[in-house]
C-alpha cells in the first residue's frame, strides 16, 4: 500500500515504522517539519510529495482536537484512499465528521484506536514493535465498504496487535467507564490533597499512591479526551455523584454501608488481571530489599535457582530509611518453597 | 514492663513478639482461646492470668467495633494500667470512651495507630519486626500524664517504629484525606464495572487497576473503619460530591476542565514519595520479559553488573500473550547506561 501518515509523535511515528518494516511505501506529514525529518531519518518513510490519488491509506495520528478537521481534509484531498485514526474517542469523531464532509466521503473513515502508549513522546519514542500483542480496537460503521475495512485491519494485524472489532459508540462507552473515570476520579481525590497539611500526608500509604497516580498525566491531553467523550463520560460522572449523595445519605446504615463496599469488591473481580487468567490462585511473599545496587539482582538470582516464576512484584517504599518491601506474587503451591528459599538465603521475609 | 495484649491478630501477635524481645512480660487474651495458644507457642508471650494490679500497659488490639467496649474494660480492670490500642480512627474513640468511663480513668488511655499491615492475619502472621522503621502515630490528649504517654511511647521505640506525636482529632482528619477518601473513590469506581459487558472490560488497562486494587479489600474491616471515622469523611465525600457537580457544570467549559485536570497534578505533587525524597529527577526504562522462570533473575544480574541502583519498579501485564513490561525507574543520569547495558544482553526495551 501506498500510505500517508499525518502526525508523527511517538503513536504516529510507530505504525510508520511497522509499516514500512511490513513494505508499504510510507510518506510522512507533520505540522512540525523537523518532526517529520527526524522520523524519516528513523526509517519511517519519506517526506517527500505524494500524488493524492496515488494514496491508498491515510493514518491521521495527530491530537484529538485537531483529529476531525485533518480526516475531513484527508477524505478530500486523497479521492480513493482509506482514511483512519488513532484518537482514543471513536463514535464521536464520527458524528462531527458528519458536519464537515458528505456521506459518500465518510464511507471511506474508519476508525481505529490502537490501545498502546507511554509516557515518552514525539518522533525519537517510536518503536515498530510498540502494537506488538497489544489490543488494536477497529470501529468500523455501517456503510463502510469492505475494501477500507481490509486496509485498515491489515494495517493493524501487520503492526502484530490483535484486533478487536467494535460498535465506535459502544467503543466510546466502553472506555468512558474503564479509563475515563478512572482518570476523573484519581484527579478528584489528587485534588483533595491541596488543604491537607504535609505533616499528615506523611501518613501516605500505598494506597493513596496507586489511586492518584494518573492524576499526574498530561492535563493537555486529557482535556482533549475527555471533551470530545463528554457524552459517554458525563453519565458515569452522574453515576458517581448519585453513589458519593447514596453513600452520604446511608452512612450511618451498617448495612447499606457494607453493600457499597462489597458492590466495589464484586467490580474488581470483573476486571480482567495478568493474561486474562482468572481465579488462578497467587501467594505474596514480602521480602525487605535494601536500597543498595545489585540486592535486586542478588534476590532474583536466588529465586531463579529455585525455578519459581515470579508472576507479579510491586516495590512499597518505606518513606522513613532506605529500604524496600519487594511483594513477589507467585503460584500458591510454590509460595513455601520460595519463603524457605529467600529466608535460606538470609533474605528477612515477612512471616 | 508487665504487659496484657488484648485480641492476638497479625498486629496483637506481632507487637506482643516485639515486646518480648525487649524483655518485657506479656499476658495474652483473644476471646478465641485457641488463638492466644497459638500466639503463646510462637513466643508472643503466656496465657496465664496475671493480677489485675500488676499490670503497667494493656494494648487493645481488636476490630474497631470493639475497641472502645475493651478499652473501657481494661480500664476499669486494671486500676493502675496505661491502656493504649492500635485502631486506625483516634478522635472519635475518645468520644465513645467519655460514654462509657469517668475522666480520671480516661486521663490512662493513650491513643496510638500504628502503620503497618499486611493482606494477611492471625496469629501466625505475627512479626517481631512488623513495625521496624514504620510511623507509629501516638495520639496523647490533654489530661495524660506523662508516665502514661511514656509507656505507650516506649512500646512503640522498642518496637523499632518511627513514632510521631499527634492531636487524635488531627490525626482522623488526616487518616479521613490520605485513606478513607482513596478508597472510597476507588469502591465507587469498582462499583460501575457492574454493568461494563466483558468485552469492554478487555480494554481496561494498568490506570483501572490501579485505581481500583485497594476496592478488593475486606468490607467487614473497612465498614468498621469508616463508620468510626464518619465524622472526618463525611466533609472529603462532600466535597467530592461537590467537585463532581462543579465538574458536570463545566464540562464543555474547556478552561474549568483543564483547571481541574491540574488540579490534580498539583494534588499528585504533593504526596510525598519513595523515602520522603522530593523533586529527584528519575526515568523509567521499560524492557519485555517473558513470563518464564529465571527471566527476571537474568535481567536484574545484567542490571547489576552495570552497578545501577533500581529505585522502583512495575509489571504491566499483556492480556494478550505471555510476557510482561517491566518498568525500572532510575537515576535519570544512569538511564542511557541501563538502555545500553539491557540492549547489549539482547532485551527489548521500549524506545
Amino acid at each position: 500500500m501506498t500510505m500517508v501518515v499525518i502526525g508523527v509523535g511517538m503513536v504516529g511515528t510507530s505504525i510508520a515504522l511497522a509499516a514500512r518494516r511490513a513494505g508499504h511505501r510510507v510518506h510522512l506529514r507533520d505540522r512540525n517539519t523537523s518532526h517529520a525529518l527526524v522520523a524519516a531519518g528513523l526509517g519511517a518513510g519519506s517526506v517527500d510529495p505524494v500524488s493524492p490519488d496515488e494514496v491508498d491509506l491515510v493514518v491521521v495520528a495527530v491530537p484529538p482536537d485537531h483529529c476531525a478537521r485533518v480526516i475531513a481534509d484527508s477524505l478530500l484531498e486523497h479521492r480513493s484512499a482509506t482514511v483512519t485514526d488513532v484518537a482514543s474517542v471513536k463514535g464521536a469523531l464520527i458524528g462531527q465528521l458528519r458536519a464537515l464532509v458528505d456521506d459518500e466521503a465518510l464511507r471511506r473513515y474508519v476508525g481505529s484506536h490502537p490501545m498502546a502508549g507511554s509516557h515518552r513522546s514525539g518522533p525519537v519514542s517510536g518503536d515498530a514493535d510498540l502494537f506488538v500483542d497489544r489490543t488494536w480496537v477497529l470501529t468500523p460503521h455501517r456503510v463502510n465498504p469492505d475494501v477500507d475495512v481490509a486496509r485498515v485491519r491489515r494495517l493493524a494485524t501487520e503492526s502484530g496487535a490483535v484486533v478487536t472489532d467494535m460498535d465506535p459508540y459502544d467503543h466510546d462507552r466502553a472506555v468512558a467507564a474503564v479509563s475515563h473515570l478512572p482518570h476523573v476520579a484519581s484527579v478528584l481525590v489528587a485534588d483533595q490533597m491541596d488543604d491537607v497539611p504535609a505533616e499528615h500526608l506523611r501518613l501516605a500509604g500505598q494506597g493513596l499512591r496507586d489511586v492518584t497516580r494518573i492524576a499526574g498525566s498530561d492535563p493537555g491531553l486529557w482535556v482533549q479526551i475527555l471533551s470530545a467523550n463528554a457524552a459517554a463520560v458525563r453519565p458515569r460522572l452522574e453515576r458517581l455523584r448519585t453513589a458519593v449523595d447514596a453513600l452520604l445519605a446511608g452512612f450511618d446504615d451498617r448495612q447499606r454501608l457494607v453493600g457499597a463496599l462489597q458492590a466495589g469488591v464484586a467490580g474488581t473481580a470483573r476486571i480482567p488481571g495478568k493474561h486474562g487468567l482468572a481465579d488462578q490462585v497467587w501467594s505474596e511473599v514480602v521480602v525487605e530489599i535494601p536500597d543498595t545496587p545489585g540486592a535486586l539482582a542478588k534476590l532474583f538470582a536466588e529465586v531463579g535457582e529455585a525455578g519459581i516464576n515470579i508472576e507479579d512484584m510491586s516495590i512499597e517504599h518505606d518513606q522513613n530509611r532506605q529500604v524496600g518491601h519487594l511483594a513477589l506474587l507467585v503460584d500458591s503451591v510454590h509460595e513455601s518453597e520460595l519463603r524457605d528459599q529467600l529466608a535460606e538465603h538470609g533474605w528477612t521475609v515477612r512471616p
